[in-house]
């Protein structure tokens, strides 16, 4: 690497024209040009890009082999397409009438142009700065009303990773519900088999036995009785797996009669038309939301529900958006009850989860407010309308309907025929997927896109008899015993975009209200906030990757195959490891399956139940304690020194102490101080000393990429956040996605799935997410990134990365303090941290910086994490040398605000009163404004620039005790707003 | 018709579940609900929709037929997508080196989402309303800077529809520089055929004569010199249509010593690094923008450029957009110099042109943006070097290139073999087209997209032999004698958005501050802003259309050939006629095609001198009478009365009158006024009764669609507004296309095409436009639409866009007075007119209000067209009734504004200062505000939901006299905008 070769890589032969196309990706990638490099290193008193590298990354850890992801020079944009299109060409598009969770939908195209493949949705960041966030925070409040209304329960989240993850929670809500004093958590057998598979994986490790009864049954409720006293709560389907509808009032009063939780895991589809689990006396229900209008996509993204009563409301896991008013007095939302979160409490979160589904739930919110409640129920009576007639005609065979209700999926047990010949005779006369359940049993399941030539086909497939149907054949209606009767999706928002045109319009309104990547740049540090190019997220629109069900049979999905072989080659590469599996959806669940890795080893020496401890540094983000903890570990806290870097001394102690009992350690590098510590190695051998394994948390990955690797540095599993490292976008709250690498011994426990043989092995751990890639059709974001960067640029993102941010620390230095660097190293990595506790004595805190900046139109650095009371920012190598200045620029103005606030100069109120929506500038009375001592225009256009192009905030300051006190987390009704 | 019928359409079934899919597309597209509808009706006094049309509608206008487009019911949306993907597979993606004025080219992804694919970008208007027009603005002042820069020629317009027709402006503009005195015009026989072809169409009907003469040889300069007295202006070609290159100084000395103009067609990616047509004393350039970024489409559409010395800045024909300042003395740009068009100058218009290529110039002009200099100088010299060293190849065989100097394009005498299979070879081995010139000759033209594989494939074409080429190999320069030296680009612009995160904050600047319909309603009479929708607009990314050639065999267009005629069909059906060309790309192509057609019948009857008058009402769109003049026809103007109808005594007197010399009638039906005038048969009778044929502007279409027809009425040619009538987008000023539709007795003289068998017959006129179906790709959207609604859905169309305004009319009558409504017939058609000439004499003009409304939201209403001092407003159907109703709203909460006004005070005068910028409102000191007699709050949020969603203006009110008078048409430098 030199700085010749940058500008060879960003924009090859520019001196002279050669067969080789000139317009690489990695010009348009990175921001700064060659010239600004040259520019930024000078700043910073370099002479070229190997000098700073040398300089600020300490030499044991910069590695010297070269990448081989191919091709090495990357595909150009319109290489990639043409590549990918052919990956996806070998993925068979076969109507899938599998089920198993997953349903074929239609997404509505005015949804998928202005919502999926909008940046201004895609690239925001989860909405921790309300005022620049109220459009996704109002939609995902209708995505809490509307599981909110459909489940009759009264308390919702804002979406969890899926339903297997989901059905987990539930159970370790439930078990924590009982102070873990009642270890067994009773499944009815109708569970789709991948949620008792999650279910098994997360119970084991916190010692929970899951029992499984059929619990439709007599004998079922029998058994029950027999072990109530130790049962912890008790989860049921509805529908079954196998279609059935069965009432579980029984089982609830069973359980409630033991005051443990009663949970139903429920296709919210049938929701709009049959009874609803509150009706049955559920405390959770929980499910997925994919059937709303998010394709299958090989098994996700798609965002999981989770709704309880109000009893449970601060136990709920994840992110919730609630009803809060600002500064002014004003109605406004935000993310309530974060107190709960793993960011705050740690190993005692009630969950690891932290990156969800934010965008896949704005898809089915979005589904719901677009189709309405008259529309969902057409919907819905359309599909179980369908599903009838079809059991008529089977009915009329020697094959029998084994389900005796059901809303869409017939169990049918054949006659005269196996099951293997209908599926082979379905997919070759029809393109038809049906699922397999024995050797003469198979289930189908229809959906929003079954037409009537599918049905003539499947009733030819069953009865061998060519049907004409007419397209006003009144279809069966839902029989009085199963029909919801109350309304549902009462509430405005759901009952009056149901024009294009008003859609259009409402999608546009809220996306207006937010601040994204499109607007300027979100310096998060430990967040990478880098550009998700255009083409990366083609993919998520190519139907040979959205199309295909999770569990269709492998050999209509060689595209996925081919890709995801080929991406885990590159990421063993880049990581220096040997294995890695793509099944975690999260940073968090990537953690949570390390270290069961990590279980799994030591358990294979024996060693399960004394390697109980897990080492974790104080600066650690909130996942890893969480995570520890949902693996059944006791957490003991590393100390950091006072430059930063953790203290080898106290961690030696630590080790040595716990020697017997050390099952890991979980590092993040460079450090989420930003810091390459030079003592990394030393750590990682201290732990392989004591026993231990090392857990390297991925989420700082950027700054590494073909400069050095956990591999190489030593440590035994990682974790990469691809919706940071690689580009995969934010999409304002998840999806994310996250493989875990490991070396070679930790590999023969990477996790199975029961419905994929390639992923299964002998030693396989249970399957920690419903479907076997994860969120599979988002792996082809990043595999486009990697591939289009190739081994020769993707040394250059992470060096530019650590440019763009030590430049900025250079151009800051002389307004603030920079936290750390120049202590233990002299630069930062790609991100430093602004400490802001000097001011706070005079009254100035880092919230009335990180909220000022959104004046200046820009979105807050990451705030107190992982140092309470500074600011860690984060550029990252997308943000171009204009857009850094710009917002050094803003801190240093500032900066002066802050001294005209110590000064006591009333214009420094200002910082107090920030952010000024645009309400607050324009319609405050004048006599009001006058008390505030600076101009409206000063409050608006601090910087002349801003005239020009700004995002504004559209509400004030958050009031956040209000919230938390008012809890209030579905669309609040007119006399709730008037009323507040 | 009736409304139960309506609410079968709207969600047909909607009681009863049925097999058909419920979810049709006339539910979104229609904005009332059946609900609605009733309440409108109710408003209005009717019981239901027939009640309502049989009153607003003239008994014998009104038909009986039912339309026969298929299916009935309307394709679902998915269904319609499935079929159109079925279409496109149809057309066979080939590498296209056909050349001829068409290169392949690569859309950035990032522009592609971002722009072409963003509502906000092509659902907006002409920006007629500069105020909330800024960021378009920008962007096609851009483009014309672009233009000036490469062409050398300091005056562009914003753009016009094609090559061919760019080149009849310039015939047109020399003729008339020389007042129509001198009748030559003398072109290059190096011209591409298309652009030929349409010169004579054009040339023949005004009498000039097209002379073709080899000038780039010494016997072609010799007999230009013979014929000079008679010449008004030449035109050549650079690079010529075989690919040389010549210095064509010498024809622009002889032009220019005899006064008259000298133009030059260039290749705007030659101009990166050619000599520009300046060094050639060229007067004008012109040429397609279309290899820009802008994908084949099968012909369009695409951006013509024109630009000029200053000398004829006045003269250029279309829209300019120039650097004015606003109220507030900020910098602010507008469309400058409009007294040069159609709508204001008439018959005497420098050109018909309306509706032009915006937002295919803004693709282009972003494309420039995106590469930069340096970026489009690679791509060209890579096209080069690639082109050269082909030649070289090719120079070692017996074949021989025929040009000795190049750019892009080898023109190759074939040895041994000929063009026929030297094609069928390419095609077969390779999937590459080549040009046929003769027997023996082909031709090729490389292009942005060509690959080493691609190099390596032709010469093993030419010459049998397999080479291998390193991707390093380097690329043959630029000669010295033809290489352009001077800075292209240079604008900072230019020079700024490299990098994919720069052009996306870019280009979402540029759309933020623009209004479109994805912020509500475009109330434009005469233009009808209705949805567009998703999935219409989705086909103009499906690479089965885009990426096919226009003059490509016509063997692998099959889908388009089978779309195009079943769209023809239904069009047909739908106008009542018999025949339809697809090839005029826009409603003022579509009127000059008509009458040209109108001429051929007169002339295939000998009447060709004789017919040479042509009668319009005074109520016509200026685009007409500048049709008619361009046909060589003399303007009649025909009174209309007081009710706002067609004075039918004037007509027949002056259709007896002119009887011998009648060539045709031009009607607009519905009226200009929104009216249905009783009187149009009989208008038409006595025109036919006189000799003459009618032509029936298409323009107001949207209120006969399935209820009255031209050809039901007796017309004999009309022209659709596609982009009004059937859903395609406006673009922000383009693209159009405008089918004309005829009776049997016009159809043998419909336009052909040289290289399209398809649409020659034996009597076809010359080519219109240079693509044989126009704007080819843009005819999917209107055919979805189409088919999207089926027969039953289209006549509701019209129903309620006809109720739409009439209820408008209702709710507003008691606050203003409604022109013509009420007098010749009850009730408006789909438009309708505000009369405010009433508050002149006090002071208040149609602008005032016009500009308030921004203030309010929303796009002004059409202002002082067809009736001086009023707005024209036409919801369309695709309003629903809450949007109405905040329009309405907000006109009365105006109306009280004037009435303050009139009344002396002060806070009237937020009409004056209107409308009111974010600046303004935020950044004006408060001693300024104080004398304004309103707050910022009234300024800015005269009503409540205006807090919660306002799209701003983000410049005050334009001064248009400065912006006349100080004419900047090209990106100010810093300079210039600090001179302000
Ligand atoms: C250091 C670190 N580890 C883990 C995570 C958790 O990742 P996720 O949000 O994908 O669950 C984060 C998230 O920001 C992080 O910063
Ligand atoms: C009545 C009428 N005729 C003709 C035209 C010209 O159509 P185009 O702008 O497509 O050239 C218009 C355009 O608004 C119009 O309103
Ligand atoms: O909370 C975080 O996403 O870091």
């Amino acid at each position: 690497t030199s700085s010749t070769n940058y500008g060879h890589v960003y924009n090859p032969n520019a001196q002279k024209v050669s067969l080789a196309n000139l317009d690489t990706f990695a010009r348009r990638h990175i921001g700064p040009t060659p010239a600004n490099v040259q520019e930024m290193l000078k700043t910073l008193g370099y002479s070229d890009l190997d000098e700073f590298l040398t300089s600020a990354i300490p030499n044991h850890v910069l590695i010297k082999r070269k990448l081989s992801v191919s091709p090495a020079q990357g595909y150009t944009e319109s290489e990639m397409i043409e590549h990918l299109q052919k990956l996806a060409a070998k993925n068979k598009i076969v109507k899938s009438f599998i089920g198993k969770g997953y349903a074929g939908t239609k997404l509505p195209a005015v949804i998928q142009r202005n919502l999926l493949e909008s940046p201004e949705w895609y690239t925001s960041y989860t909405p921790y700065q309300p005022e620049i966030s109220q459009g996704r925070l109002e939609s995902l409040l209708n995505f809490q009303t509307m599981v909110s209304s459909l489940t009759g329960l009264p308390m919702a989240n804002a979406s969890l990773l899926d339903e297997g993850t989901a059905a987990a929670e539930a159970m370790s809500l439930s078990f924590h519900n009982m102070k873990g004093k009642k270890k067994v958590y009773v499944i009815d057998t109708n569970l789709h088999p991948q949620t008792v598979n999650v279910l098994k994986s997360r119970a084991g490790n916190i010692g929970v036995e899951i029992v499984e009864l059929p619990l439709s049954t007599e004998e079922g409720i029998t058994e029950l009785n027999k072990i109530i006293k130790t049962v912890c709560g008790g989860l049921v389907q509805y529908p079954g797996t196998d279609g059935s509808i069965h009432n579980f009032t029984k089982v609830g009063e069973i359980l409630h009669s033991h005051k443990v939780l009663f949970a139903m895991a429920c296709d919210i589809l049938a929701l709009t038309v049959l009874k609803p689990p509150s009706e049955f006396g559920a405390d959770i229900a929980l499910g997925t939301t994919q059937r709303f209008g998010v394709p299958f996509g090989y098994g996700g993204p798609h965002a999981a529900y989770f709704s309880t009563t109000m009893k449970y409301s601060r136990k709920i896991p994840g992110r919730i958006v609630g009803v809060s008013k600002d500064r002014l007095g004003q109605p406004a939302l935000r993310l309530a009850l974060q107190t709960r979160e793993q960011h705050i409490k740690r190993e005692k979160a009630t969950s690891n989860i932290c990156t969800a589904q934010a965008l896949l739930a704005n898809i089915s919110a979005n589904y719901a407010v677009y189709h309405g409640p008259a529309g969902l129920k057409n919907i819905a009576s359309r599909v179980y309308g369908f599903t009838t007639l079809l059991a008529k005609y089977i009915g009329q065979t020697e094959h029998q309907v084994l389900n005796d209700k059901w809303f869409d999926t017939l169990t049918v047990k054949l006659s005269g025929v196996s099951a293997d010949d209908i599926l082979a005779q379905a997919l070759s006369k029809y393109n038809i997927n049906l699922f397999k359940v024995d050797e003469s049993t198979v289930s189908l399941s229809l959906d929003e896109t079954v037409e009537t030539a599918d049905l003539v086909n499947l009733i030819e497939l069953f009865t061998g008899k060519q049907v004409t149907l007419e397209a006003d054949t009144e279809l069966p209606t839902i029989p009085e015993e199963l029909i919801r009767t109350d309304e549902i999706l009462t509430h405005e928002v759901f009952n009056t975009h149901h024009s294009e045109t008003a859609m259009l319009r409402y999608l546009h309104l809220l996306q207006s209200k937010d601040l994204s990547l499109a607007n300027s740049m979100i310096p998060l540090g430990s967040c990478t906030m880098k550009l998700n190019a255009t083409v990366e997220m083609q993919t998520l629109s190519m139907p040979g990757f959205t199309q295909i069900h999770p569990f269709a049979p492998i050999d209509q999905a060689q595209g996925y195959k081919e890709l995801i072989s080929e991406f885990e080659k590159d990421l063993n590469d880049i990581t220096g490891f040997d294995a890695t599996t793509n099944m975690p959806n999260s940073g968090a669940q990537g953690e949570y399956t390390g270290l069961s890795l990590i279980r799994e080893y030591h358990k294979s020496r024996g060693e399960y139940e004394a390697r109980n401890i897990c080492l974790i540094p104080v600066s650690a983000h909130g996942t890893n304690p969480a995570s520890a903890a949902m693996c059944g570990l006791k957490v003991v806290p590393v100390k950091c020194l006072d430059d930063g870097s953790i203290d080898l001394v106290d961690l030696q102690e630590k080790a040595e102490l716990h020697a017997a009992n050390l099952c890991s350690i979980m590092i993040t590098y460079p450090s989420t101080y930003g810091l390459f510590e030079p003592g990394i190695k030393k750590a990682i051998d201290l732990v392989h000393a004591n026993g231990g394994l090392v857990y390297l948390d991925g989420a700082n990955m950027n700054a590494q990429v073909g400069l050095t690797s956990p591999g190489d540095l030593g440590a035994d599993v990682c974790h990469l956040n691809i919706h940071k490292t690689f580009a995969l976008s934010h999409g304002g709250g998840g999806p994310g996605q996250a493989p875990v690498c490991v070396k070679e011994h930790l590999k023969p426990f990477l996790p199975g799935h029961t419905f994929n043989a390639d992923v299964t092995k002998p030693d396989s751990i249970q399957a920690v997410n419903s479907a076997p890639y994860g969120s599979a059709s988002v792996i082809p974001v990043s595999y486009s990134y990697i591939k289009m960067l190739g081994a020769n640029a993707l040394p250059y993102v992470s060096a530019v990365a650590m440019l763009n941010a030590n430049y900025m620390v250079k151009k800051l230095q002389p307004y603030y303090s920079i936290l750390f660097v120049g202590k233990s190293t002299p630069h930062c990595a790609h991100e430093f941290i602004l400490d802001l506790r000097e001011f706070k004595a005079q009254g100035i805190e880092a919230i009335d910086i990180a909220k000022r900046l959104q004046d200046y139109g820009f979105h807050a650095p990451t705030m107190s994490f992982p140092v309470a009371g500074t600011l860690m920012i984060e550029p990252t190598e997308s943000e171009n040398l204009a857009e850094l200045d710009r917002f050094v620029e803003s801190l240093i103005k500032i900066r002066s605000e802050i001294d005209a606030y110590i000064n006591g100069d009333k214009s420094g109120m200002v910082l107090k009163n920030a952010p000024h929506s645009m309400q607050d500038v324009v319609a405050t009375p004048q006599e009001e404004w006058e008390a505030r001592g600076y101009t409206r225009e000063q409050a608006a256009y601090p910087l002349p620039w801003l005239k020009n192009n700004k995002c504004w905030p559209t509400v004030s300051r958050l009031d956040d005790t209000y919230g938390d006190m008012n809890l209030i987390c579905t669309c609040p009704t007119v006399e709730e707003i008037a009323g507040e």
